[in-house]
């Protein structure tokens, strides 16, 4: 393995200091002058004709400056943003509202007069389906491979994907199982609400000061939503108090925007964290069929999943592909997904950590564990038959490259956490697998060097996990320098080279490739430079500490520092390297963990005793970083298992508060511990994606290891201490 | 000449709409939370040693969170930002506050103590070359070609040029003149006085947003200052309100981060008029005497020139070169220039518009208007005998490429504002030339072509003039879309290439031949593909009209857009343009001015009655823009020749707000006429700088018709109504 002097090594997370000490700066922070506050009327019901609505009130007192309504959005920002004739979710915005203060503008919420006729809520996506459901949409015909349905209904989409004979396959197992599993609806839980500030300058550019996880994804949303050409946009990412997901859509961006150009002032939007819980995009709730057949010898002959997804009240614009991830770990030869998304009268769903991964795989693994039990065999042998290897064919048609998957089950196998025994009466191990391709999508990058031999890097990037710290070891990596002689800067969308979005866990993939890329055109043009400089042939120099120097003679050099100074005073101009990575073939990791819990059978409390996350990282640039992913991801995975949840009644939210809203905190978990797995990937350092698939299993290791502690089988999520104990009771009364 | 869309074109500015309506941002704008307000304590006299100095009153005031006085300056800051010893000029920085308001900061002035002991002033440059006057600096030694003196002095440099026989050039003479000319300090006269906001991250890493005319240079001079590499310095430079060179240095930068540092919290420091106008950096006070020399036929034979040019208290970092500017419009076989660089108690000076060449350009073309009255000849006629053309040696020793001298005159020859005759008594018609050489200096650019093929540039300079409209309209006519489909950043340190400092009339010529490499690079990449794209070679098709198609086949095409929604999804990856411009060789540019007086004996007022400005300008990209720096420069030098003075007493100035300092209004002029000549320089466009060189014949144009309406021969400035009346009473007593 080659030594490196940076890669490898965890420095320190060049973000830190700044987040810890308030000295970053987010979009709360922001103070422009003239700055105006906006806020939005949201409906008090989830589904409702709009008989009146009546602004005029609003409008007409002090300090308010501007007031949109359903009238004010073009027809191509959509009406998920604002109602129209009907409000479709429980607080589905029907106006906004910009002040000279916050308090002005929500009493002016206040003066709005809206008349509501309330109609049936549908609010369940099984029960949408039925022909009978009230219509949310009158004119939705469910879309699907083979066209448009004729007659409306709440299906928005219906996806098939088949492989091979799902008959024949099931006949030829030994042992079948079927099972049906919920999952409901949870946030993603970030700190910073969130928040946008939009100004529209004397010709109509608009500058946009936004909370999101990729600046140029945000343009291009803004762009197709307001009808603007890219350039007429710039977008601005500050700091980021955390997406998983959550900030890749533009939640508040239209109406921020629409209130700034009706006022001509700029606006500032911040939720509240109750608007936050209502309003923004969480995870889809999902109701998952899973059949699995296996021979007497373990091997999977087919599998046949049904899965029905909750996008809110519009259909959303992610597709469920994330579904098919939880078969991917697994060779199948006969395979039948049937995927419906179903509009039902709820907030719109977005992405959320891996999207939909975690749902397949509460599933699956759960699956996986009853045909083990169902076989007589040990829940990772049984995995261990069935994994993908390289060149076997992916469920999305890759082909697989090296993979990791038969070395991260090895890992477990051999791992203390998995090998000692547990003890004790209701204590139980789970295990689950879990999987994510990503790593895909397209970056670029710059990389000036600065008069006095110091590097600054641009790149369009935003740094949610601290990635502008990976790309500075990058740098100082490929040129022999200190880390303190580069800069980095996660630029805007008028100044950075295009970049998607941070998600997907791809960013250290893609983008790390692009600087490696731009680091190489620099030092090209420096050894360029240098033999020019030193009057010999290109292929005489070599480029080393910080010199270009002649091979074998490396007394003869021109430094860095001179080539640098010279470059802003000689012909050739200064030194800008370029790099770009896209690659269209993702990089799998597989994730496995295992985890001990304790039940109370009284009360039906879980407690987590201990947690280990393994994951294939091809190669970690940084293992704190990468540790920290990890275990960030388990804890969103174990508060999502356990206890997170959307209670509505009548399509209303009942819990939009984080006291009623329960996250896991330091004291509900152990120390998670984790085992990294390094198989290279065919990115340039072997990287592969890592913030997502850790949070995959966890929901059926947590599911596996409560039903190995109490013998119930958990198939509806949370798993509170309620749940639990209800289905104590229910067993025991057998 | 080739036909343009948008070049040649006057398109509106793109600044303009903002600045006029309070949109754009400055530095004053800005508001950072937990930013504290600097101010400074500046001395009260013009030379005298601090006996004490105690700020601890200062520090105990509440709200007060950083005090910094000379202990806290690094050596390599250099002494002219704050005083140790003693204070050199009246206002010079004594110590400095950061405190939660301006209003504690400025109280916490008044508390500290300092106790001075007053040393004897020198305030004029001739008096402070004795050998008896005062000394300011004891170690200060005259440095030369020849060396350092062994004895010290208020000299800091002393220059000589020589060229030919000058004794022999007299001896050739008929008519040899010599006389001495005096010109006052004066202020740039910016609407926005200086202001910048420092923050220290957590790192130690500085970002300073500042009114700076050049990002990268002000970035260099804080590095050289505080002892930091480049890259951990971020600049930002804000919307300028007016530089004219006033900005070109970093006057609070040091102190505001010292603050910051100190503070460890952001912090604001705005000058209030008055402290700009002691405290910025105005161009130097000048005594320039001129010897003559030339035969009966009107040709020079030879001239020698002395400058004494007043440092202020510090020797200035600007070499007097621009001194040499008033000689080389002509052809002189026999020079001989001595300057002296003098120190005196008084603010540093630094770069104004043409730094030296209009002072000088007052004292030779006084001198030639003089020359040409002994010798009986028209004084057009007399500079048409002189003027150089291309292929002769400037006194910088370059060759003169294509000028477009000759074309200047022969366009005031044929100007009605010449030909038509001047009725009237107390009437005078002046002429004078200046030149400036312009243009050299470093640019690079980058041009990212978004997702749906608009255009996002990226440019280091700062936008002083309107020059972010020039590079919209060179991007629009390069790639052949519409100027809304381009976007423009001024950027800084840590995402922009490279730029030198806009100033020395480069920006347009530099940066603008950067830009369009930028565009060449990007075009040269879409060429590339859509020839890939279309499956022929690259020599088969061309870019047009948005599209790259088949040469004689345009129906065979790709179209950008789809080059441009490809580049984010296939291997290739984002265009990224690249462009960088550094020459060295600098394109002269002539301006002559006309202008008419009317003189009032009584009062001696002059009022100018019509003014025209003829300049070769190589290629005008924006009339409208070139004439609008025409007529800025000007009413700038009007303001110099008339009104404009800094009236000092003990040294400490008198005039301190712009009630008492009076710059022209629009009320002193008349409507300024502008004639451009074009004769195009060897940049891709033709460009020359523009800026600068019409400052330069404006005072002794002045200065010559008011000779000519009265007779008397102003030798000093300003020309105020005093001051004539002065000279035309002298006169008349004869």
């Amino acid at each position: 393995m080659t030594e490196y002097s940076f890669l490898g090594k965890s420095l320190p997370r060049l973000d830190a200091a700044g987040k810890l000490t308030g000295k970053a700066q987010y979009v709360a922070d922001l103070n422009i002058p003239g700055m105006l506050h906006g806020v939005i009327l949201r409906s008090p019901y989830a589904h409702a004709r709009i008989r009146r609505l009546d602004v005029s009130k609003a409008c007409a007192l002090p300090g308010v400056v501007a007031v949109i309504t359903a009238a004010d959005i073009p027809a191509s920002a959509g009406r998920a943003i604002m109602a129209e004739d009907k409000v479709l979710y429980g607080s589905h915005p029907v106006a906004a509202v910009a002040a000279v203060t916050r308090e002005i503008a929500e009493a002016a919420l206040g003066c709005i007069e809206v008349e509501y006729e309330p109609l049936p809520v549908v609010s369940d996506g099984v029960e949408a389906m039925k022909p009978d459901a009230p219509l949310l949409h009158p004119n939705l015909y469910t879309e699907s491979m083979t066209g448009k349905a004729s007659t409306p209904s709440n299906i928005a989409n219906f996806t098939e994907f088949r492989r091979g004979d799902v008959e024949a396959g099931f006949a030829q197992a030994a042992v079948v199982r079927e099972d049906t599993y919920r999952t409901q609806m949870i946030h993603h839980g970030y700190l910073e609400p969130q928040a946008c500030v939009a100004q529209v300058d004397s010709g109509g550019k608009v500058t946009i000061w936004a909370s999101v996880q990729g600046a140029f994804t945000f343009r291009e949303q803004l762009g197709a939503s307001l009808g603007l050409p890219l350039s007429r946009i710039r977008v601005v990412p500050m700091e980021v108090g955390g997406g998983f997901g959550g900030k890749n859509g533009m939640l508040l961006g239209p109406l921020c925007v629409l209130l700034a150009q009706k006022a001509g002032r700029p606006v500032r939007m911040v939720m509240t964290r109750e608007e936050d819980l209502r309003m923004a995009r969480p995870a889809p709730p999902t109701t998952i069929t899973v059949k699995l057949g296996a021979t007497r010898e373990g091997l999977l002959t087919a599998a046949e999943v049904t899965m029905v997804y909750e996008a809110g009240a519009f259909a959303s614009p992610l597709p469920p592909s994330g579904f098919v991830t939880g078969l991917s770990p697994y060779c199948l030869p006969n395979v039948k997904v049937n995927g419906y998304v179903v509009v039902v009268n709820k907030p719109p769903v977005g992405a959320l950590r891996a999207p939909g991964a975690p749902q397949a795989a509460f599933a699956v693994e759960c699956q996986m564990d009853q045909m083990a039990e169902a076989l007589g065999m040990d829940p990772l042998q049984f995995r261990f038959k069935n994994i993908v290897t390289q060149g076997d064919r992916a469920l999305n048609d890759l082909t697989y490259a090296r993979i990791g998957f038969q070395e991260v089950l090895e890992k477990v196998a051999q791992h203390p956490n998995w090998v000692r025994p547990l003890e004790g009466k209701y204590r139980g191990r789970g295990l689950a697998c879990g999987m994510w391709f990503g790593g895909v999508g397209s970056s670029a990058a710059t990389l000036n060097i600065n008069a006095d031999g110091t590097f600054a890097l641009l790149v369009g990037s935003v740094d949610l996990t601290g990635t502008r710290t990976i790309f500075v070891q990058i740098v100082a990596e490929e040129l022999g320098v200190s880390p303190d002689e580069v800069s980095v800067v996660m630029g805007d969308t008028d100044t950075a080279p295009y970049a998607d979005i941070a998600a997907g866990s791809r960013t250290t993939r893609q983008m790390g490739a692009a600087v490696q890329q731009a680091c190489h055109d620099a030092k090209a043009e420096l050894i360029r430079r240098g033999a020019a400089s030193l009057g010999v042939a290109e292929g005489e120099v070599e480029y080393r500490d910080r010199r270009v120097q002649m091979k074998g003679h490396p007394e003869k050099f021109v430094s860095l520092r001179d080539l640098a100074r010279a470059s802003i005073s000689t012909a050739a101009g200064p030194i800008v390297g370029r790099g770009a990575s896209t690659r269209p073939s993702p990089a799998p990791s597989l994730a496995a963990h295992v985890v001990d819990v304790e039940v109370d059978p009284e009360t039906g409390k879980v407690t987590v005793l201990s947690y280990t996350a393994v994951q294939d990282v091809g190669f970690a640039i940084n293992p704190t970083m990468v540790e920290g992913q990890i275990q960030g991801a388990v804890a969103m995975g174990a508060g999502w298992a356990l206890s997170e949840d959307y209670i509505f009644e009548d399509g209303i939210l009942q819990n939009a508060s984080l006291m009623d809203y329960h996250q896991p905190t330091a004291a509900d978990l152990p120390m998670i511990d984790t085992a990294i797995v390094e198989v290279p990937s065919d990115n340039p350092y072997g990287v592969r994606g890592v913030g997502e698939p850790p949070i995959v299993p966890s929901l059926a290791a947590i599911a596996n290891a409560i039903h190995k502690a109490t013998g119930v089988r958990m198939s509806k999520l949370p798993m509170t201490s309620e749940a639990v104990w209800r289905a104590i009771r229910a067993q025991a009364k057998g």
